[in-house]
């Protein structure tokens, strides 16, 4: 049986951290450091400083994997994904098998929320079908969600209203956006809509130093994120944002 | 200018709460205590406890404050609940008016996430409009949504589908209950659905020495959920439960 913690590190500022999450990052001896390729090399760094900050003695060994590439070409999302996962299900228990012994605790630091928007927790599901005993503990973090939020002052939800989280590719289905997040966005989506009741609150980098915030009606500040966005993008090498639409009136 | 934190301290648990929501009660001077009446005294000692633990001076004031009863009788929900915040706009304004001194700084320390179906920021914008200034900041914290997913090991949105968050009285009105999360549910509201491909995830007290879960196919659960809610209002005097409603195949 190996035991693994999925530990949810936050948004980017290590005070969004919880005391359970540090506990477990206590308990853990092996942290797995998914290395995604590209220009991330900056998220890598920041994980070592939350590991630095709260973790001051050296009884744990980081071993660095290099997640296998998505196919982007491919013509159906879902299976892309699927095929993706069984790849990364493969290499996480082979890396398992030959990382974790005896009395060992693996951890992965993941980033916001680990419920929402990350497939670590389904990567793993794969593992145990492919025969691998698992016990797991997910200990919840900050999503980039509550952080726009707090940001803004903005309530998530108004009054008896619900609240849809989605990845940008299912923007365009809504019929109705009244209280709606968008994570996962790489196209400025928000730019194609043209609703003059929509009022958007953006954030980029939310809990860095880097943080970029801009709320407005859509129509009047859109044209100022997605300059903000390419900039940004040009300047750092990659860009993480989220931002909610609501309507007005 | 009074300066106001509104602190997310999680859904119970005391190590579920972050080191920047920490940091916050260290630089706050009088903490408000919003006590709804009922059965909800347990809730007053939660709050205290974790002042007790985090903040050992006793470089503060806590400032009890009894909110009123809504109209629970109205016809109208929305406007039963404008009517309802505006009571208690009027109420906040005046103890801050009262309590909040040159170089205070105050504090509500709310359940949760601050921002997840808690009014005290909508409140607290009335009390803007009314004309008294507001330096607001937010800090998130653990909602009881992620305490769900966490200790269900569930991921809460399947690959590229959305997540909804809804109060119960608006789960009748949903067409496909892919990702559901239904809170505020005073009265099982899940029992009435009985759709057998939906799979139900369930907790009560999450976070807290009470907590209770449950999982399955809604209709081989349902009807242990609704004796072990009955069980726990009973014994307890009142009821914090969440779900996750996820439709298969
Ligand atoms: C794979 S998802 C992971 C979400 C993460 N689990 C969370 O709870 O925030 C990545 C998306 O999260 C959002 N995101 C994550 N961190 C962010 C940050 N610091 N600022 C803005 N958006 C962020 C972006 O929408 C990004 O495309
Ligand atoms: C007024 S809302 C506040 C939600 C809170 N802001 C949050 O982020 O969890 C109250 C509802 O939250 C849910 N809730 C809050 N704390 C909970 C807990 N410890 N266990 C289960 N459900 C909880 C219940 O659905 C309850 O009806």
């Amino acid at each position: 049986m190996k035991q693994l913690l999925l530990i949810g590190i936050g948004p980017g500022d290590p005070r969004q951290i919880t005391f359970e999450a540090v506990d477990a990052m206590r308990r853990a001896t092996v942290f797995f450091m998914i290395e995604k390729g590209g220009d991330k090399e900056e998220l890598a760094r920041m994980r070592k400083d939350v590991l630095a900050r709260y973790l001051p003695h050296d009884g744990y060994r980081i071993v660095r994997v290099t997640d296998p590439c998505r196919d982007g070409s491919a013509q159906d999302y879902l299976s892309a994904v699927q095929d993706w996962h069984r790849a990364r299900a493969n290499l996480y228990r082979q890396v398992m098998e030959h990382e974790l012994h005896e009395g060992d605790i693996g951890a992965f630091l993941l980033w916001g929320e680990p419920t929402l928007y990350d497939s670590t927790l389904r990567v793993l599901d794969l593992v145990r079908e492919q025969g691998m005993a698992l016990k797991l503990e997910v200990i919840p973090g900050i999503s980039s969600v509550q952080a726009l939020a707090a940001r803004h002052c903005l309530t998530l939800n108004r009054i008896g209203e619900p609240l849809t989280v989605l990845p940008a590719r299912r923007l365009a289905e809504l019929e109705t956006l009244d209280n709606v997040v968008v994570m996962l966005d790489g196209h400025a989506t928000f730019a194609e809509l043209s609703d003059p009741n929509l009022t958007i609150y953006w954030g980029a980098y939310l809990g860095t130093a880097d943080e970029i915030l801009v709320s407005g009606p859509l129509m009047e500040v859109k044209a100022q994120i997605v300059a903000l966005r390419l900039e940004a993008r040009r300047r750092k090498g990659w860009i993480m944002d989220t931002y909610l639409l609501r309507r007005e009136g």
